[in-house]
């Protein structure tokens, strides 16, 4: 199966629960399809409150023309917006990729009660950096790894081949 | 002395010299006080390009209902716009306080030439963290220090009186 297959793959109406972990990393998956069908490394987030989700985000550095406009970033400020809260405590930001220092900070600021990511980032994710979350954030990794490693596998090399 | 006079002593005209760090500190120690008279943490930065001011901020989480807005994310997304770069390569960025973590990690994408900033944050400032700023960007710290701690602490003070 070609690599663009896997993220066009539809996880919302074959394979998974409806409004699990799976469920809304598969959303954010489709953002990260999104992110590097414009060049852009190929990371999404979306922020869910109550089984909904009230923000989407993707990486937009570069069409943004700025270092601030990752994901989880977009999405959080979006979130608050959409509640008219600055903290998401009630709230779930699922992201395909391992949130950067910048975005776990962020992330510590905003308070959601879980952080479910998809691909872990050795070198540019908070983990490696020794950054803990705050005890109330819950935070799980690992969902939909495989294809959230693969887009971003897949974007660094075909930069490289430019 | 009143504190409030502290910050709105005039740094430019009288005592500090022209272009230098406790000149730009002033600035961005203004844009504290602005952010203090609107009942934000008082918190303000300005990046510097060839001696020139070519953006500002300061802290608006509670105007904008958004915990990404701090001083220096607003400075730094201002001065891309401004350059047409995400990269600050000759650019210094001023802070009236030591970045958060999430500052930290955006200054680390943005790479300035130089971080200079007022008073330390021992509780939320990314030393505390165990954070290390990458070796092309040189870090100063205790510029205007007593001012910029100041009017910090008589916020949280005015606070806790409410």
């Amino acid at each position: 199966m070609a690599v663009m297959d896997l993220y066009l793959r539809d996880y919302f109406m074959e394979e998974v629960e409806l409004f699990s972990d799976e469920y809304f990393m598969g959303k954010a998956l489709q953002l990260a399809q999104q992110a590097f069908d414009e060049d852009e490394v190929p990371i999404g987030a979306v922020v869910v409150h109550k089984e909904r989700i009230i923000a989407k985000g993707y990486n937009q550095t570069e069409r943004l023309t700025d270092v601030t406009a990752h994901a989880e970033m977009l999405a959080i400020t979006g979130a608050a917006q959409y509640l008219g809260s600055k903290f998401l405590e009630e709230c779930t930001l699922y992201v395909t990729v391992e949130p950067c220092t910048m975005c776990f900070g962020a992330i510590q600021w905003a308070r959601p009660a879980r952080l479910v990511y998809g691909a872990s980032e050795p070198k540019t994710g908070y983990h490696g950096k020794g950054l803990i979350a705050a005890p109330k954030i819950e935070v799980i990794s690992g969902i939909l790894e495989s294809d959230c490693a693969a887009i971003m596998r897949e974007f660094f090399k075909s930069k490289r081949k430019n």
